[in-house]
């Protein structure tokens, strides 16, 4: 059986100006990075402006299992197959850190044949976004300690800085750090750590920008620490926004690559689902709907984190209204949830299956009730699953009235995503009535609390005394309005990872509350978040290897 | 008067294509970045491994001085008179780092109408080479103190690390850290500190390495540590060497831009001047053989530093024999040799200037009498220099002997390097008889000696007990025949920076000596080398903005 990057690169590729002629996107808008990577200029958007929108299709799924779930396969291979029924599909998804690329989890570029390519660009540098993001977050860190080192005209308190240097790595060993040392000349010694690039607020800024102004508008007013009598320090204090913003002038250009089936894909911007919002970037979002008449997308982790911020917040904030969402679930993962140990979860398991199930209805019931919007769950076909096992799920899900469409992209990419496709086609032509799960003219902990028991049906909110007090000062600081963004344990609807398929009378605790003033949320913290992985025993970077001929191994 | 960036901006660019089939290389080897911007496919050079090299011109200077030289101007100006007398002539410089741009000194595009474009790109992003030294830096960092944390197989003794994180910065802060903080699961507690990516030994191996296979063995060499027991640890230990030549494959590239008069230029690399060897990548210079008759490339700070290094460590590994040398030097630099005051180098001084010549005549005798190439003074006019001064200059060297040209492309572009270019191409004809200026199979204080008596003209090299125990060991390891890169201030010809004009009767001391095994030669420090610059009290990031367009404001 042929690995991910060895389907990748048997795929002849087209030339990257066709893939956009595909879409009726003229040469001239496209920046070429190669033959195969195009950036895409954002005056597409003012030309158009008067042009109709496609329809926008959320992907996401149950909660994530270490069974793997396939929500970034669907997406690629369900709008393959709607292009083979005929309707003109575009792709749009996060790029990949080269964190996990090089650590545990490999490449972000879907798998077997529902794949976007060039797939070792796409999963290493790319266009150089996250670079660019690195850089500008870099540069603020550096212009504020020398801010402190020049004499701290703002009075900064070198104790509550809250802006983090990064580096788009694995690499723990600068989780928690102490710099500055080495005497006068060389800064203020004080405690400090790195971030992985993605969990930088510059990612999530980028990506909800409705274009530059807008862009260095939120980048000045991003919060970099406090000073001595509590008042926030932000970018903009230190003039610090509009070099930043020309680091990103290109980063915020959505890139253009294709399917393994020549299928038109923006992979733009790909911020933390946790700290952040975890979706591609507004930029990519409008511009592939002025190109296509359906737009496919995905959300990070779960659709409890995942799909719950792309509404509540991207959608939000953006105007954005979608017609369908595909909840995708396998066998193998719902039988996790139901209790199954991983070692047998290749073995037909229908009791496990059936325990399992609530998670995937609970999830659906929350789109279509909550969120008032047509919904699709999508059995991504893996080879161990039997017929008995797909039956049941189908089953179960007709006798409830859930619509549902077997999956089979990964072994026959779009001809196996067109059943899919023609339901989702389908569900597009349905009504919906989108709204919010929580309005924003609210308390923070009345927003909270909403979260909690209409999206992860818990029973309410605990705040710690410290989480009450940031909720005040917050509040008093102007932040009250802004939409939440809850950074929860991605396992389970409740924030015990332990908790799996659809636990109840459980109650959600809120450590700590911070703001991310630039983004435009307020980050709620029910545990500790990692916000730089580490690399494991056997890194998969030590199986990375590049020819004489530049052609690349070992990356899956 | 119009600032550089305005100039550029102004200037109607050609599409690269265009560009390159100047050159005559066709479009197949080009992959575009933008408009402007391609990188050249390392193809090209086994396709046209038969055809003739053009003539390698290497433009240098005198010691550098606050006044500034104008290096980068000269050389983009010097292609453009050349291309004016119709000589096929393509220019090969090395890139800018962030830190400068954001810090004091502003880009390193050239200046006046003696520029290449588009400068933005250029001091920004440009292409992502910097970026993918600087990941491929920390992935082997987090690789080397991941391998520490998960049991240390290596016995690698984490007092003796010597591989550092990097990056592209200003950041004092970083210096000196300590690292591995928060307990047992975020790695082991050392010292550490940053140095701006420019100065990683991978940018030394990514500019001298000889196509990706070299690239990848290079790496491998690579020193990161050593044992408890003193024996080295490298990159090839970790296995790290092919994942960091799969993030370096494409930086690996020469870029192609072109001068504001649309001469094709390379701008490739930028390592450090004095741990490292100061010239554009082997590859941009090979590649720009095979495009151009004549080749004009520059190198780091002055003649001392930059072309001793260009010639006996660049020339010398890649087997290539230059055809001249420019010698640049300015009235007011040469003013300040002589002892005028910083305030007064606008006013006329003949005999400050006088006093500031044997500066000037020294480089130039070593570059014939040492190194045995034909060499032609240029004087880089300033609008403050007076007839006069010009006059004495030109007089001077000419009673000397001294080839001389009075170079104005800072105001007047090409037209203004006519009678240089006209020179160069009159000493291109000439036969010249280069060697090195030191052997390599000789012990390493013999070549230092030489080093310090030939080309500084200094009575001879005082080694610290330290620095000679380091040679001892070096040697034992295998590492005595590599060629030496001194880490010498680079504002005098000795080792002492208030020595200006052309110093006698001092001894140099050699502090320490280090490998760069993977760059292949041995650092010699003679001093405080700052590997990792600080912002000033203004940084020029506060200036640099942009606008709704995309158009960039404050970058000089």
């Amino acid at each position: 059986m042929k690995t991910d990057i060895e389907i990748a690169q048997s795929c002849r590729m087209k030339h990257i100006r066709d893939v956009a002629e595909l879409a009726g996107v003229d040469e001239d808008y496209l920046e070429y990075y190669g033959k195969y990577k195009a950036k895409i200029d954002l005056k597409l958007l003012s030309d158009r402006a008067g042009a109709p929108d496609g329809k926008l299709v959320l992907v996401t799924a149950i909660n994530p299992t270490p069974a793997g779930e396939g929500k970034t396969t669907t997406t690629v291979g369900l709008a393959d197959g709607m292009r083979r029924l005929g309707k003109n599909t575009v792709v749009a998804l996060r790029e990949p850190s080269l964190g996990p690329v090089f650590g545990v989890k490999g490449g972000a570029a879907g798998g077997g044949y529902a794949q976007v390519v060039p797939m070792e660009d796409i999963n290493l540098h790319f266009t150089g976004d996250f670079h660019a993001i690195g850089a500008a977050n870099n540069l603020l860190a550096a212009m504020l300690d020398n801010h402190i080192q020049q004499g701290n005209e703002l009075a900064v308190d070198v104790r509550r800085i809250t802006w983090k240097r990064c580096v788009d790595m694995n690499d723990r060993q600068l989780r928690s750090i102490v710099c500055g040392l080495g005497g006068k000349a060389n800064g203020m010694p004080r405690e400090d750590g790195f971030d992985i690039t993605v969990a930088s607020e510059i990612m999530a800024v980028l990506c909800l920008a409705d274009g530059l102004t807008d862009l260095k508008a939120r980048l000045g007013r991003m919060v970099v620490g406090y000073t001595s009598t509590g008042a926030p320090v932000t970018a903009h204090d230190l003039k610090a926004e509009g070099a930043m913003a020309a680091l990103l002038k290109d980063a915020l250009k959505p890139n253009l690559v294709q399917t393994l089936e020549g299928t038109p894909a923006f992979i733009h911007g790909g911020p933390f689902a946790n700290i952040a919002h975890g979706c591609n970037s507004v930029m990519a979002t409008r511009v592939a709907l002025k190109m296509g008449d359906y737009v496919i997308t995905e959300a990070g982790f779960g659709a409890d984190l995942g799909a719950e911020k792309f509404l509540d917040i991207k959608c939000r904030l953006a105007g954005l209204t979608p017609s369908a969402v595909v909840m995708v679930a396998t066998v193998r993962a719902l039988k996790h949830h139901g209790g199954c140990p991983k070692g047998a979860l290749g073995t037909e398991d229908l009791a496990a299956l059936e325990r399992g199930l609530p998670n995937l209805l609970r999830h659906v019931e929350n789109i279509t009730a909550v969120y008032g919007l047509p919904c699709v769950v999508a059995i991504n076909r893996f080879p161990t699953d039997t017929e008995a096992e797909l039956r049941l799920v189908e089953d179960k899900c007709r006798s409830l009235g859930v619509n549902v469409a077997l999956s089979e992209v990964w072994a026959k990419g779009g001809e196996g995503g067109m059943s899919l496709a023609r339901e989702v086609v389908r569900l597009c032509e349905t009504p919906g009535s989108f709204t919010c799960s929580y309005a924003l003219d609210q308390p923070i902990e009345r927003k909270l609390e909403q979260i909690v028991t209409r999206v992860y049906h818990g029973d309410g909110v605990d705040l710690t005394p410290a989480a009450k007090k940031q909720a005040a000062e917050l509040t008093a600081l102007g932040f009250g309005a802004l939409p939440i963004c809850m950074a929860k344990t991605q396992y389970s609807f409740s924030d015990d990872p332990s908790l799996l398929g659809a636990p109840e009378g459980f109650r959600v605790t809120v450590r700590s509350l911070k703001v991310s003033a630039g983004a435009g949320f307020i980050v709620a913290l029910t545990g500790d978040i990692m916000t730089m992985p580490g690399l494991p025993k056997v890194p998969a970077a030590e199986t990375v290897d590049v020819d004489e001929n530049g052609r690349i191994s070992g990356l899956f």
